[in-house]
């Protein structure tokens, strides 16, 4: 990289807070996501607006892409550096700027973390998105990726909970989207920006809605004899007008895993179903035997039911679990992030296990029910030559499959680069041109992110919605990715 | 016109489907904000997707502005035809396309009215948004400008029901963005279009998220000696966790003007407070003598609980009299949609009544109250010279409190024609300028409904983000508007 520009972010941000050695920057060099490396010419943290804005200005000025980067915990390789580009870590930015309950508004930086934000207005109100990751994922790539979690099927995703962003777009300009106000006149850039994953700019202040916390929470978990049966209580549960806090599915291959981390006494059943309600003690208790009726009818001949907290805890910890316990029982794994309509559920787990005997790999599922989103974790060995290309093959056509039955091919982890190389089979030439469209207005050098998100990296020409090859894609590097 | 570019819509939509004689285009001069009119040159009413797309080509190839009205029942003259120019008068496309009550879906054309989308997946299911007007309004029209209604503070705004859009862009390209899952891979254009009020292009097919009924409504009205009083057990209400179905407020004005319609025996006292939960049966009984005896407590001597779905309509027919019923207390009204922080209900209330006292003339307050969203009605009298615009300024100073206190100049009725002089008092420069950019990216050439939403109209330039003097504007034409 030029040392002009090395020399440039050294002034914004103090020589402490700008890395550029090897061994610094080798914490960097990956988000959540393993398979994916890249070394960037340097990492720079700022800490205001003003230095990201500078810091942004600079690259801009260089035409050097950048990549924003929170926590790192991302799962599609969101936070991946562009090979010698700059890295922007928004870790520094962690303050709270304001808490206003009586209106149900919190305003952050982007490096706070998704637990905190629900610390700092606890326990009276608590922020709904819950990823696995909540305790170290920061707020900032939560808004980049918007991201789901457990409870998104009753609360929603973060793109329901932003009200406002200020961005720094990819040419250096400061801009306001929304604000405190649930809606806003004016076109509403905030849905567009809430997911963009670092593509459009970065966001240095963030306005998040706050709700209640709920007056009770009630959690059981159902045991039963095939996922079809537990695929059938969740629909009749969501069919009777019950909206859980959430309702999540595991199998026994996901089942056995967590239980030999999370000892919960939990039996290798086909299929464990965890329904959480929460709201006012009248409606849970009402709805809680109703949900318990339905189990037993679909099947469940086990159904137990979370005397105290401490039990909930325990629950959700094998919940959690499932990922991190994966390990345990395989070297490595590949975990996919397909949605299907809630109908299709029964089908398309079918359709997984031919696949996986077809292959003779292990597919573990663990999802999301209520909202049909799939995260089965292919496992292999990256040791043997061939597995890992083996199960990625097997993860497309699982991914293919979710498509064929109506569905998408991310439902909270985002497109990254992992999951870019599937966007085509979702979208039409012109579909992908109108995100095209958008994103030369923001972003129109191209620098913000590049590669990750579209299918291939494109440059915006003189005419907006027509563009010509990326120079990335002229020089060949865009095989990189 | 050009004669070329009517005989070309001809040949689409057919002979029996355009209008061109001024008797037959008297009915297009306005929307339902009747203070603005404009002839269009011609109004097309075409039947199919392929048919719109067709006409908005013709008329982006002859260079001629278009606009696409719905029912035309808006109230910020979003449907206003540009003078000359083409109307795309979508009543014909009122098909309804499919219904996946199972997995809460249903894919309309946008001629299809609000409250047809209900009826079409009742009584298991409704659609929530629900403005006033829902029985001729038409979808398409509450896509554009992102209706709400009674019901959004619990349940959202139309932007939160649209899960998919099919849209022909200015330039005639159709593309379709979202789908059936609630969330999709890449950039949430869905949320930019919601909204965007006919000037990114036109839905002609929409995909909508429709939920389980509620199992019970429970409805109660009570009355206050002062709005602060009423105010307060708005708040209570909401802090203590309850989310009604709807919480409206009517101050001494609307309930006269109402009564005066809906006899319903209401008391002209200084406030009524609407409250309706619903909900199961447990839920509602057990909250509604919560709400019960906050009203009581925040100083209320009169709570009248609807004891029957009769009683119950009677409540909301005097809810919805206070626009139509105003008439019959004033010759003329300017409404208004600020909305406010919920906590400065209070305080710019008051605000509202000294500028009232200030100008010598009445007016009345009809609003969402969870939402903070306030519908001022300010009275005039059209006949008595200068009244009008007497009564203009002092809306103009209503938004300017409602902006003071941290609000915004719309909260469910779009900028249209009739806000957008207010734009500039919201948003910065730059964020003007972010509009525009988006603009630019999906009507280069401003031909769709130009003139609204933005406060000077404006020509996409070479580079996306900058931009020179519209046409219109340099014609004096802009003036007109």
């Amino acid at each position: 990289m030029d040392g002009r520009l090395v020399a440039e972010l050294t002034r914004i941000v103090g020589e402490e807070w700008i890395y550029t050695a090897e061994h610094q920057l080798r914490t960097y060099e990956s988000d959540g996501l393993l398979q994916y490396h890249a070394s960037p010419a340097a990492a720079v943290l700022p800490n205001s607006t003003e230095q990201v804005r500078a810091v942004v200005a600079a690259c801009s000025a260089a035409g050097v892409p950048w990549v924003a980067r929170g926590a790192g915990s991302g799962l599609s390789g969101g936070a991946l550096p562009v090979e010698d580009g700059v890295l922007v870590v928004l870790s520094r930015m962690k303050r709270i700027l304001e808490i206003d309950l009586d209106n149900g508004r919190v305003c952050v930086e982007p490096g706070v973390t998704n637990a905190n934000v629900s610390a700092a207005v606890g326990p009276a109100f608590f922020y709904p998105p819950d990823p696995s990751s909540q305790i170290v994922c920061s707020i900032g790539g939560n808004v980049a990726e918007n991201s789901g979690g457990a409870h998104c099927f009753k609360y929603g995703f973060t793109t329901n909970y932003v009200t406002g962003l200020e961005i720094v777009l990819g040419d250096g300009e400061l801009i306001t989207v929304g604000g405190y106000e649930l809606d806003s006149p004016g076109y509403d850039l905030l849905g567009a920006f809430v997911g963009s994953e670092g593509t459009l700019g970065v966001a240095t202040k963030i306005w998040l809605r706050v709700v209640p916390s709920p007056e009770t929470v009630k959690t059981l978990v159902a045991f039963f004899d095939s996922t079809q049966a537990a695929g059938e209580a969740v629909s009749e549960i969501v069919q009777g007008g019950v909206v859980p806090g959430a309702i999540e599915m595991m199998d026994a291959r996901a089942i056995e895993a967590s239980e030999q981390m999370g000892h919960a006494g939990w039996s290798t059943r086909a299929a464990a179903l965890l329904v959480e309600l929460d709201g006012s003690q009248h409606e849970c208790e009402a709805r809680f035997d109703e949900v318990v009726a339905i189990c037993e009818r679909c099947g469940s001949d086990d159904v137990r039911i979370a005397r105290d907290e401490p039990e909930r805890q325990v629950f959700w910890k094998m919940r959690k679990a499932a990922f991190p316990a994966m390990g345990r029982i395989s070297p490595n794994y590949f975990v996919q992030d397909g949605v299907i309509p809630r109908t299709k559920l029964p089908e398309v787990l079918e359709r997984i296990e031919t696949l996986a005997k077809e292959y003779d790999m292990i597919v573990a599922n663990v999802f999301h029910a209520g909202d049909g989103n799939l995260h089965p974790l292919v496992c292999y060995d990256g040791r043997k030559p061939g597995d890992a290309e083996k199960a990625e093959e097997l993860s497309g056509l699982i991914i293919d499959a979710c498509l064929d039955a109506g569905g998408s091919i991310t439902g909270e982890h985002g497109v990254g680069i992992d999951k870019k190389k599937h966007m085509p089979k979702m979208f039409a030439e012109e579909d992908l041109d109108a995100f095209q469209r958008l994103r030369c207005s923001f972003d129109p050098a191209g620098l913000a992110n590049p590669g990750k998100l579209m299918p291939t990296p494109r440059l915006c020409g003189e005419v907006p919605g027509h563009y010509r090859e990326h120079p990335l894609e002229a020089a060949g590097l865009a095989e990189r990715f």
